[in-house]
């Protein structure tokens, strides 16, 4: 009985500790030492080296380290009869719900302006009895029906597109008209999708065309859902406010991307939402009691 | 029957003209212009001329239109039979907690290294697998029960200093004791109490002697709870590492004050929460008509 924790982008010594000790019975193999593929039985997986798992005949399932799936399904050793499952930890969504209320937070509460008048020993009240915006979402699973929640909770307004009406509290649209009413309709726009063959450069001429000029695109789900030159051209044409980025197509961001010094950008790397190690753990352990007692 | 409106820092026409729909029988009376005091059963106060009420013996009762009533206290001529109310609206709430959370998110989540960083064209995650921060409140009332609220909602923790434990999700401590424990256990410090001789200068050498160095005082209540020389005295020192401050001793703050250039000191213009003029006017009426039934 064994579980190899595969993640390539962080340190996982204290995840691994506590799958241990919590486990005691299980031999946890920690990447990229995995001396024994032929006894894993569940693999826990991010930033995978692609086809790591065919040398594991015994492996029942997969875990996804966060929310999104791509780097699994992308991976065709990763066959059908293999469970799959992400963990969503409390933190993962909290953490995410801070990245964007941060960001929609200094844009609606003139965080720079405010620098600016400070500067200037300028004393203007710059909020004015307008309507509250509205954030439109791309998405609303685990991780952006947990941010809609709190925007909601802090007084603004929220739209989104998803596959079905399954939140009362967020109007919901639905396919192509409905991708463009959301568009239409939004003052900032959270992309929070997963990312597969449909939603690859979803973010594109046409849909940025729809967008209002005071839209402000936060784009926390994966680079690939933006087509990069696109929101270039948008940008320094006017055609939208600003974007807020934290994920692209290539990571890190190279030196001479255009991004870098594009004033009407904010980047950061890759760092909106990570799981809580303890959380984590925890799931991973409850999952692989439940495949235990199923099999 | 008449309402005086008494509201000097702001245009009150539209809350007039919804006061003026919604009760067609009663006069409404707008500051400046008050011809018939002596008609006045209620009057709604900000920034109020002390004793503009002494002429109104008719006066049953006064509103404060915000959550703050010491502009109120401070005016002798409201004297003990009348009663005394404030207007805490939902946006009220939302607003102030849009605030707290835009600058605690802006430290915790790396605002300002990250532009920085941007700048460099630097890539590297500043968030590190810590633990929570600790979000105390100074006062745990209409609207710092509702911040501390959402607070949590992000995965914050938080503690305040109160009269009573009331919130058994916020632990709450009490007295001179309960004090130091609350500066000396936050990260962050919200200063949302009501202003009377108790708590004027609260925020002083002392207190901020209790205070981390990695403390960020937040002032969102009045300017006379801090002991301005000795919160600048602090920061110099290194006591503490910064003060987000949106009211002053002194407001507009004078263009030579030493806040304004100070490094370590963000500041607005006493602009981090108002009413929403159609949830005020909404309070206002149903006060007005409750007020009317007991008499």
């Amino acid at each position: 009985m064994s579980i190899a924790v595969i993640i390539t982008d962080r340190n996982t010594d204290e995840l691994c500790q506590l799958l241990a000790s919590q486990l005691p019975e299980v031999q946890i193999q920690q990447w990229p030492d995995i001396p024994h593929p032929e006894t894993v039985e569940l693999a826990v997986l991010w930033d995978h080296p692609a086809g790591i798992t065919q040398h594991m005949p015994k492996l029942k399932a997969v875990i996804s380290m966060g929310a999104g799936m791509d780097h699994i399904e992308q991976d065709q050793h990763v066959s059908g009869h293999i469970k799959q499952a992400r963990i969503v930890t409390p933190a993962l969504q909290q953490n995410m719900a801070q990245y964007v209320l941060q960001h929609v937070l200094a844009f609606h509460r003139h965080g720079q302006a405010y620098r600016i008048q400070q500067s200037n020993q300028q004393w203007q009240v710059l909020e004015k009895n307008q309507p509250m915006p509205v954030i439109g979402f791309l998405g609303l699973g685990a991780l952006g029906a947990f941010v809609a929640d709190r925007c909601v909770d802090l007084g603004f307004k929220t739209i989104a597109w998803t596959q079905q009406q399954k939140h009362p509290e967020h109007p919901c649209f639905h396919g192509a008209e409905g991708l463009q009413k959301v568009c239409e309709g939004s003052d900032y726009l959270v992309v929070l999708l997963p990312l597969n063959p449909q939603t690859k450069h979803i973010i594109n001429r046409e849909l940025l065309s729809w967008c209002g000029q005071n839209l402000v695109l936060i784009n926390v789900a994966r680079g690939a859902h933006v087509d990069e030159a696109a929101l270039l051209q948008i940008l320094d044409s006017g055609g939208i406010k600003a974007a807020v980025l934290d994920v692209f197509q290539q990571e890190p961001l190279p030196a001479e991307h255009p991004f870098w010094q594009h004033p009407k950008i904010t980047i950061t790397p890759h760092s909106s939402s990570r799981s809580d190690v303890m959380q984590t753990a925890q799931q991973v352990v409850g999952y692989y009691r439940g495949l235990m007692k199923q099999s």
